[in-house]
């Protein structure tokens, strides 16, 4: 029978684990997701493959991850935003690392809720200032029912990978081709964190 | 009739533009999520309201963002993993900022698809080495239908709220709440990026 603390399928989980400790290169991981516009401010990822214990992976079906823009933006609001969509990918990361964290160490967690906002600018977005474009604040708290120390918990909590990419930054390398679906002429630059240059 | 370059309905952006022009406190946005633990490596963020234009806001609907996590990590896959949710909400980003930029300059374009990818080592999250614990690189491109310079493409792409947010890095507040669904003990902490210590 398959034990679940937390939810998690913990021998799985500790069998990865274990043999990451025996050798490290099973640690590396590459996600990956293809985005395509489809109308108006709507765009849909495609999630399908990934790169982990190393080898090609598959998920069991093909995720997807809309996003749109409010009307007053002149979207159709047809899905969250992607500024939305990282804060939910935020909130979900935190529950998931506290979640596992918490079971390999016998924790036992029952529920979990959070909230997260983040501040933004358009005046930065838009150019017309010299303000900040991204997020420059981001207040995210959870709730949970567990008899474990709330500080103890917002340590493993804080290991989660999506938080610690957008508290540290990450370089980002972009690339734009253009040509009538084919690439004839192209641009690249990357994107570094102020830490970095 | 409503005009739209790039599938935005431009009276409608440039509207905003203008009286953001006169106005730059209406370009204070609030983006948030209510995230909640469903079962096993499973979260789901509702999305419903925000403040923008000085006031309070509702999406036409409530948005759903799931994740999950893969079963070789002990989930049960039925959503894409918090990190591919960043890296679609980054390609999302980029992908409108492009469009919006292009339209206000009458540049148009015809389709946009990317590819994005992140590193992660698990070696890092799982805290078996002191290998970081985030994503350290994303190398996105984007392949665009248009008669436009791609450099110029490539700057209206970098706008992006979401690619600015991962590039610097945002403070992340991180507080957690414990007791029987009620808070009865709590453990608050600011996290932040490297250039703001």
């Amino acid at each position: 029978m398959t034990q679940h603390i937390n939810g998690v399928d913990i021998a799985t989980l500790q069998e990865t684990l274990g043999e990451m400790q025996k050798d490290p290169e099973l640690g590396q991981c590459q996600f990956r997701a293809h985005n395509e516009w489809t109308e108006h401010s709507r765009t849909v990822s495609r999630i399908r493959t990934f790169y982990a214990e190393k080898q090609e992976m598959e998920h069991l079906t093909t995720h997807e991850v809309p996003t749109d823009e409010p009307t007053i933006i002149g979207g159709t609001d047809t899905a969250a935003n992607p500024v939305e969509t990282l804060l939910a990918a935020l909130a979900g990361c935190v529950t998931t690392s506290m979640l596992a964290h918490a079971a390999v160490q016998g924790i036992e967690i029952e529920s979990v809720e959070s909230e997260v906002e983040g501040d933004l600018d358009l005046n930065g977005f838009a150019g017309l200032t010299d303000a900040p474009k991204g997020l420059q604040r981001i207040r995210l708290k959870l709730t949970v029912s567990s008899d474990a120390d709330p500080e103890q918990l917002r340590q493993m909590a804080a290991m989660s990978p999506t938080l610690n990419t957008i508290v540290d930054g990450a370089q980002v390398d972009l690339q734009v081709e253009t040509g009538a679906r084919a690439g004839t002429s192209a641009s690249e630059y990357t994107e570094q964190t102020p830490s970095m240059h």
